[in-house]
């Protein structure tokens, strides 16, 4: 084999492994950090936000006065007393929870790991929406699961549409082991779903005895109204929530949960012990310590205008810098607006040039697993300040001016 | 469904699910964290040992002067900055390694899942060392794989009996994905591999073209001697090596890592970011500041010391205490003593009996995958104080006592 660039394991990786590649987003991160790109890629919080005094002095006590317990190993389940912490903080979205269902993960991602090692084997049919978040698509790629994409729009997940794939499911004698959606401020969409449509959406689920999982990392990060009503407050036997603190506190903490009816909790927590014994002791007791002890609900307030600032600089960019035939959706709260580009412009393509113009983003297609998405892509206006968001879109209306040129004149040769 | 306690989403799980039972060990620790029982059954280290307030003021510093990046997402592979620490670690075992073939993962357990998800498909055969670390066994059950212990003694895995078992394997047409290995102070068998079993078990790997699990986790825990020679010092293409700081360091931070040939290392980066984006960035910031600012080494001898200590009282405790018909090999370092029952005592009938004496261990039929090790248990002597260690052994003498009674009174009744 020397000399060549085969892999020498090839014949010993498990099936699964073939159905597993490098993320789109991923793979751009390296160019995306350079400091002169300004990057609308990535969806990092704005971490320097939060009051790192207190944080640090909160840490650090707890490791002097409680460090033989908060280093130590943990339940499976995760600590009883951040269970009850999460049981609060979901009450603002009207969920009425035990915390005896909770399981604490190693953020969201780790929770939508464990639901696919406990739902899914391979060729199992998953519903979701069309675009999706991209680790998601990630983790049932790697279960080997058949994701069907069911499209969205303003007002998200479309119900009509999902009634279609439901009909056309059971008419093959096949059923979804559940409809995957973030219904709010949705990553990469941007949009959030309407009250009228999540019932509609649970009442789906009743009438097709399907499951839905309701991944919720950006809902207390609304821009103009009051947390909505989870999907799960309207039915606790048939909802799997999955909520993080990535978002409202800190990514680096990767503590995230989920919330399931008392059967598919035990089942969770069997996968967590199998998969990490238990969630890190450290991070949940800081968290649990930050709760207590801290204003969070002002902090995420905090957090919610200085994102709601960013959103307001970028949609005028837009609105200002965009050719005619660039749309959008405005997103009323969260990191993500999804611009769809002119007719025959691909996004991925695209990219490139942008790259040479020092800005990043992500291209569409990396949020759908059937090739979807050329015509669309992803800007995130979370973590630069307002002024880099306003050069960052000046300098992607330039590159995207220039591929239309070249477009219009390599259109022109061909015809 | 009223009425009955039928599982209603039984029929939605993935098939892996019902390959997954509640561990021995877990289910045991409700009654063995009461406090009036002498807990012998888990393996917590004895994290007081630490020096906690200088761990607390560096975490403080960490957060407060870093923490807009210790408290964000990173890199999937995990930071370079630990991963070049672990190298150092690592060379105290004569392992040459670069930081770039290391992958940073939840502990070393999420470092076997990410090994199972890259190479074990449903039905592949695993060798074991029997008995085995429960966890492992759980990682694969999880996998769906097949499990064949290959007989260990005082010197470690048998390589005769591997070879057997390697040939029976290939003369089915079979090959193993890997043969799964702790070296060191085995847990629960206590024994340590010797250097001539090492080559041994590397050659024996090179015949057969199979791949080597070394999992480390008390390697630098050695009473006696300095560390010994690791197996991927010995073959780096076919050895894949686990790491742990949870038993030098602290289990709470849930920080471990996979050393691997490049292209399996590109696989598990893959599946980590699958799992969880990216292991935490705290708890690697954490260690990489305690390794780089504290005497870590120095720290490691005082656990070193600590726990031969304790060694010695339960080894002493057993030696006057234990009837004639108990065997043990006594460990040189780690944590566990491995007991062996007299005939016709069951070891997990025995446990009912030790708790009402307020006494806890591990059965023995935990660390098999095939119904062995009812004659054995597992004992620990990391945690409790030496004195409560003694009076553990000498409750445990008393349960076993009685046992030996009934059974002799009960097989008198039988004959």
């Amino acid at each position: 084999m020397a000399g060549t660039t085969q892999d020498p394991y090839a014949d010993r990786y498990a099936s699964r492994v073939n159905h597993m590649t490098v993320s789109e987003i991923r793979a751009l991160f390296a160019v995306a950090n350079r400091p002169e790109v300004v990057s609308l890629a990535g969806g990092m919080p704005y971490l320097s936000a939060l009051p790192l005094d207190v944080v640090g002095d909160l840490v650090g006590k707890l490791i002097r006065d409680q460090g033989a317990n908060a280093l130590q190993y943990g339940a499976g389940q995760g600590e009883l007393a951040l269970r009850e912490r999460i049981c609060e903080v979901m009450a603002l979205e009207k969920i009425s929870a035990s915390a005896g269902d909770v399981v604490v993960t190693v953020g969201s991602q780790h929770g939508l790991t464990l639901l696919a090692q406990a739902f899914l084997d391979p060729g199992d049919v998953v519903l979701a929406e069309g675009p999706s978040y991209v680790g998601a698509l990630g983790v049932f790629a790697a279960a080997q699961a058949e994701v069907t994409h069911v499209p969205m729009d303003a007002d998200g997940l479309d119900p009509a549409a999902l009634a279609d794939a439901l009909a056309t499911l059971r008419a093959q004698g096949k059923r979804a082991k559940f409809v995957y959606t973030v219904p709010n401020f949705h990553n990469p969409a941007g949009v959030t779903m309407t009250e009228e449509r999540r019932d509609a959406l649970v009442a789906l689920a009743q009438q097709y005895d399907v499951l839905i999982i309701e991944d919720n990392p950006y809902g207390l990060l609304g821009f103009e109204d009051e947390p909505g009503r989870a999907l799960r407050s309207r039915d606790s036997d048939r909802v799997i929530y999955l909520g993080s603190f990535s978002k409202t506190f800190a990514p680096g903490l990767r503590t995230g949960w989920v919330l399931a009816p008392p059967a598919v909790r035990q089942k969770l927590v069997l996968i967590n012990e199998a998969q990490v014994l238990c969630p890190p002791q450290l991070t949940q007791r800081v968290i649990t310590e930050y709760l207590t002890h801290h204003p969070w609900r002002q902090q995420i307030k905090v957090f919610r205008e200085l994102y709601q600032t960013r959103r307001d600089a970028m949609l005028s960019a837009l609105n200002t810098m965009m050719p005619s035939g660039v749309s959008w959706e405005e997103p009323r709260g969260g990191f993500y607006i999804w611009l769809t580009l002119p007719e025959g412009i691909d996004s991925k393509s695209l990219l490139a040039r942008a790259l040479a113009h020092q800005v990043a983003y992500v291209p569409g297609v990396g949020f759908y697993s059937d090739g979807q998405g050329r015509g669309n892509l992803r800007l995130s206006y979370c973590f630069p300040e307002p002024e880099r968001l306003v050069e960052g879109v000046r300098r992607f209306s330039s590159a995207l001016e220039q591929e239309r040129a070249l477009r219009s004149v390599f259109d022109g040769d061909v015809r």
